[in-house]
């Protein structure tokens, strides 16, 4: 998988945590790896499904960060995992994958997005199965770290 | 939502236990539910993207269950959960939809098949975020019950 196709991902992810909750987030080393596993406390995923390629996304959140997060999104004090936080989650995921969609149209690689499906357990792990490399990058916030998982199958 | 269309996930679904796993699931009664969340220790996702509509598929299994399926087919006893469990979600997950989608493909209904996501982690929640209606169905085996969700947009 090309950087170029990555990076409207992490520009995305950046823009919605900055807009929505401004909040500055430093994303760390984009890494390719097969074994890793994302483990989260509240986890945001999506299909996505293109004429010459499929794949999954995952933002998977520790609890303190979401919760800080969404606090800032709804302009108050969230101090336990809710619906709002599951609703926060969501919505993340959507914008994020929307705003790289459009992006990549840009740049004629076309794909739709299938719905969300938030993920909340404790220290759960996210592993997508698939034929294909693994883009994971961690992002550092203030109040702890966040994880994008990107996964494209082979494009045709 | 209409019964048509959830009945060839059923059907698949009973069909790919039955064939893998040699093992009888009795489906329970579909429900039609806003709030409900599928609580499990082990649960395959996977997102799908039509012309017409898009959504997500759920199957939530609790551990005693995907052990004794994971370990049928396999023909070993699996007493932990480990990648072969892991990875039978995910192999059961496309199956199941697989299954469906050439069933519904049979009826005029197209849809595309993003990647399976395998969350494990004792007890999460699984929460689908999209406007429309959410079918739960529950099936009982020997060994403990699984449930499968699946969520579709209206359709346009």
């Amino acid at each position: 998988m090309n950087i170029d196709f990555i990076n409207p991902f992490l520009q995305s992810m950046s823009n919605v945590i900055a807009t929505m909750a401004s909040i500055e987030s430093v994303q760390g080393e984009v890494s390719l790896k097969l074994d890793d596993v994302a483990h989260g406390d509240v986890t945001g995923l999506i299909g996505m499904v293109g004429e010459k390629t499929k794949g999954s996304l995952a933002i998977s959140f520790k609890k303190e960060v979401i919760l800080d997060i969404t606090s800032r999104m709804l302009g108050e004090t969230i101090t336990e995992i809710n619906d709002d936080v599951l609703d926060c989650v969501g919505e993340i995921t959507n914008m994020v994958t929307g705003g790289a969609k459009n992006l990549l149209a840009e740049k004629g690689f076309d794909f739709d997005l299938a719905t969300p499906v938030v993920i909340n357990g404790e220290s759960h792990d996210v592993v997508h199965k698939f034929k294909g490399n693994k883009i994971t990058i961690p992002f550092s916030t203030e109040y702890g770290d966040f994880f994008v998982e990107i996964c494209f199958e082979d494009i045709k």
